[in-house]
């Protein structure tokens, strides 16, 4: 089940850097659900290299096609394929790529677990498969919308040690995100999360950092216990994506340095009836399921693997050599991040919601 | 698929603190291991309340039956039945639990989920539950061990904001973690743990902390690209259990301050040939998958919700009330939780080792 | 996934007749659907062996427990698990057994999978695992009564050679089926069969038959395309029975001797308005999705492999041996498998139904 | 899951008529199998309309693309993704479509199940998705034969009541099958069934038949118990094909009507040691576990449902028309039916194979 994510709402991604196309098979989304390219279109965009400064020039227009499952704009409630060509296809020279495992990238792993050595390296660990995720993911927003108002906003919260506010939770959104190419909504410390990248980038370095999401109108009772709560479901999803090491979720570590007493969260009465947590440390989630309240948690990013520095190493065959990665690459991930750990939060809550659909079917009789 | 664990090696566990018995079914654990109840009652009893000062004295044996998927000592290759009964069930007086939805429990979560409330409350989000668990990660532990040399040990790193040094992960083994009722192998820190969790005790409040994890012996290639990701299966399986607010693997959240030329791991030359990471700031994993060195995570528990301390809230038809718990609890959870986190990593990597058995495949004819 | 059936409404079975116990756990019922132990045990009652003349005399009582899931008589939503214990578990010889692979039995080739021979032999596929699918059945068939009128009747249709006419699929019940031990409905084919049967088992032999089974009640709209076709997992659930060798729906192996012109089932408007098909020689299923009509199929069970008579065959060690069934066996299965084949079909549309739940989530706005 | 076949060899199809393109990703086929397009187009040009006078001139050519999961003609162990553009799309007019559910069809079920009504009608019940079974099937044989000599072979046993001889299972290849267009091996009834096509065909009519087929070379110990029985998988496989009505095993139905004495396999010594059934009457399957003889099925295939002959019926909105199938159709979808069936007897080895890995690892020390 390694590509396959869901129980109701499934997504199977596939797609190498070195092959025609990457895309993904979305099966499980209900029918009727308005639906095109240009829903999927701008997540895609968002995630593309080489869209700022601060990104590698690798160009990928990442134009998607849905193969099937729509029928004029309307979902048919059969398997949705999206296909993005890989435009960029590098025939060239892989041949040092082959010999030498890149540094704390997963080419030495892949050639241990399937016992050969591709181009490719490893292959379904690159950044590139993660356009059929943000594919996906942009139709799992699209179902969500059209049954609820439910609003997923990720950002970049630190880069390197430099750390921004935590802006509203009710407030952020996307078009505050995006005013800056490192998709910080903070106007003071973008500035200097820009000047650390371009630094890092001019020493031939990279920097890693943490992206904050919030999943905003998610109603009370999502999530399945044991295994698969929401804190499960949003940690597998986020620590799948790549260069990620870290999860946490309200509080996160921080709640261990609390007391009972000073991290519960009591109830209150809701105004218009019904009683609500009136503070929310747990970010949104409690016992594994929604409790109403916005969902907050965030994401550790290693730095970047690949850097322009020469890094002392040895060949598959032990030899050192010293490996210097060629072209320009991505000095800091986090930025093109932020529309991926969107779209996971968007699977794992089109998961839940079309999960928790059982436990409300009407009954003849009325029951309490 | 809520209580069901695992593509190969799968695990289903049931059971509420109010009903007879918890438990679970393993399916898929290969034939001819030898398994009896001793193999699974130590890890059962370390995980049991009323097994030190620091915990709660609620009188649970804990024994386990197995009803099936055994003969003569051996597995059979069928599904393996585990009883654990409840013996201290309290058919008393749960009229104000059923009343008022306890602050950060699941009772609130569980009645907007299904539509009812149990005097079991967020029964499956209890404690209680993790008993089936640490059973069948008993039994994925025999099941590795008669495989190949797998060794899993957590320990407490840290209680509130007391913190213990790392220790060697190749050397720290579970009689030092068991030294000291708190599990923290460290003789120093150990003490102070313990006073700490005695004055929130007496205060009646309540503690968090950090339990860290060690695998060692997992040999390169185990992991499934790319939502099964051993980073992301340990993610899911620490965050499904009760309590746990935050995970990291290797560096983790510090990862996000280093720059890649320091964090990256270069290769080095085995002495007997091929090659390994040098250093292993990944914790032991690339690219999702293991890369033959320990692997290291932490997981991070909040403070335990029940306190005796009165809390402020509101009942469920949103009457304010001041609640307070009734009888005495773990004011920590750490020490208890030390077997449920190797029991979880356990069942990964049980799952993670049936699942690369299908790439090593013998062949007809030899191939590169 | 060996012994889990089911996406939402999912079924683990678990034991053999050598263990303490067989069972099962249900998870994925939905709260707050009516359950007792007294909803469950009839159908074990009508499965149970020794209940006439025609079964063996094997005494199990098959009193069933519910472990966990429930409250007060109602679901919890959480996994119900079931336990029956094996009263019968002879501990005496069967050294026998373990040289002799029994003729037509899983001896074999349960040997060949796992390596090992067991004192249960091919115990998992035993007639005594079926109890833990009646159990889960029982528990099927009680939460789609909690919500729709539906209803599932299986009878014999032939033992041996002697067949029964089909009656009319929308009057034929439990009542009228259990009013002859052999359980067909018809009451002049009933005594031929019983006297078959009688003369079979007399004579150290054994027969084989037809069950079928209408579904009652079940909406258009059931089912998912394409490998959860209706069709494809009422196949796959009662060509999992032991002892079954075929199974077909509506026509069957008919409909290959009709035309199209003769087969095919046009539509008729419906006195309330909408339509319906005129005919039904689908069976009820169409495309793999229910067309509201009765879903009608049938199951061939082959002749009991044990049986008294003596039979040349060999041991494991190749050495020639007269292979001779100790004690009295089921002379036919066919009765006992009623309440099995009705099981599995409850099994099949509870899970239909919960899946279908996706598919008419309520809208904001009303679309065409 | 309604798309997805398989537990470790996972097959998801996408696709319907009216869309850009069907296809699959076959997730779990291990690394290092060499596979490119040659090795899938075959399969699917015998499964192509339009081949022979007896099929539908609609024209597809029916030509695989490999997306993804292979480099320099190797499996990489990743997702293959396979695309086959629908190029006989169209966009007509498909008016009355919606307007009158076709007799038989999935049209009227789909509607009642999605809520819509679709130019495709019941989209993902048309034969043209199986030609992404095809192409997962072609990789499943493949895979297949990089590790042993399985064989699977299909043909047409009856059209109508014509009824070829069983031919010897041991000897039928693909060339002989495919040495007429009605593929049946035997000569002599080919020539009659032809004949049988071409009149349904001119008097506008349809037939439908039986599709015989055998597994050779699996060895003993693949399925698995309880609800993966071999059996059960098969069946499963066989009805989700469209126009399926039976799936029968060994004796199948005729084994009803057989004595235990006359129906039982005993058991005899192997010239080179060890044992093996002395005659095969289960069909090569007992347990629901291949016994190492051939496996032997049979599948009934309903005659087509769209015929030229007017068909007395009604619109959605109840009002009567008269039914009549514009252009040119298959009266009779068994000659193309051999390769699906083929095809997914080799998903179900494929999965079989691959599951049955974990039962023979290899252990530190020999165990018996």
């Amino acid at each position: 089940m390694a590509s396959t994510f869901g129980t109701l709402f499934r997504v199977t991604t596939f797609g190498e850097s070195h092959g025609k196309a990457v895309g993904c098979v979305v099966d499980g989304c209900p029918a009727r659900v308005p639906l095109t390219e240009a829903d999927i279109q701008p997540q895609l965009d968002r995630r593309r290299p080489g869209a700022s400064d601060l990104t590698t020039p690798r160009k990928e227009t990442d134009t998607v096609t849905i193969l099937s499952g729509t029928e004029r704009g309307l979902t048919l409630g059969t398997p949705i394929a999206l296909r993005i060509p890989n435009a960029d296809q590098r025939p060239g020279d892989y041949a040092e790529m082959e010999a030498v495992p890149r540094p704390s990238h997963a080419d030495f792993t892949y050639a241990e677990k399937y016992g050969m050595r591709a181009r490719s390296g490893g292959g379904r660990a690159s950044a590139r498969e993660t356009a059929g995720r943000v594919a996906a993911g942009a139709v799992a927003e699209t179902m969500l919308a059209a049954h609820l108002p439910v609003e997923i906003v990720a950002w970049v919260e630190a880069v390197g040690d430099i750390r921004a506010p935590r802006p509203d939770p009710a407030a952020v959104d996307r078009a505050r995100v995006d005013a800056t190419p490192v998709r910080c909504p903070d106007p003071e410390t973008a500035p200097l999360m820009i000047r650390a990248i371009e630094e890092a980038r001019d020493a031939g370095d990279s920097l890693g950092g943490v992206v904050a999401c919030v999943c905003r109108g998610v109603p009370a009772g999502w999530g399945e216990p044991v295994f698969d709560k929401l804190t499960a479901m949003l940690a597998r999803a986020m620590m799948s994506i790549p260069a990620t090491r870290g999860f946490e979720v309200g509080e996160g570590f921080g709640a261990t340095l609390l007391r009972g007493s000073q991290h519960n969260d009591p109830f209150e009465a809701r105004p218009g009836g019904g009683i609500r947590p009136a503070s929310n440390r747990c970010g949104g989630i409690q016992g594994g399921i929604s409790n109403g309240e916005p969902i907050f948690f965030r994401v550790a990013f290693k730095p970047v693997s690949t850097i322009s520095l020469p890094q002392p190493t040895v060949a598959f065959d032990g030899s050192p050599v010293f490996f210097e990665a060629k072209g320009r690459h991505d000095p800091c991930v986090l930025p093109r991040a932020v529309p991926v750990v969107e779209s996971m939060a968007a699977l794992v809550m089109a998961d839940a919601f079309l999960q928790q659909q059982v436990h409300r079917i009407p009954r003849p009789e009325s029951e309490s």
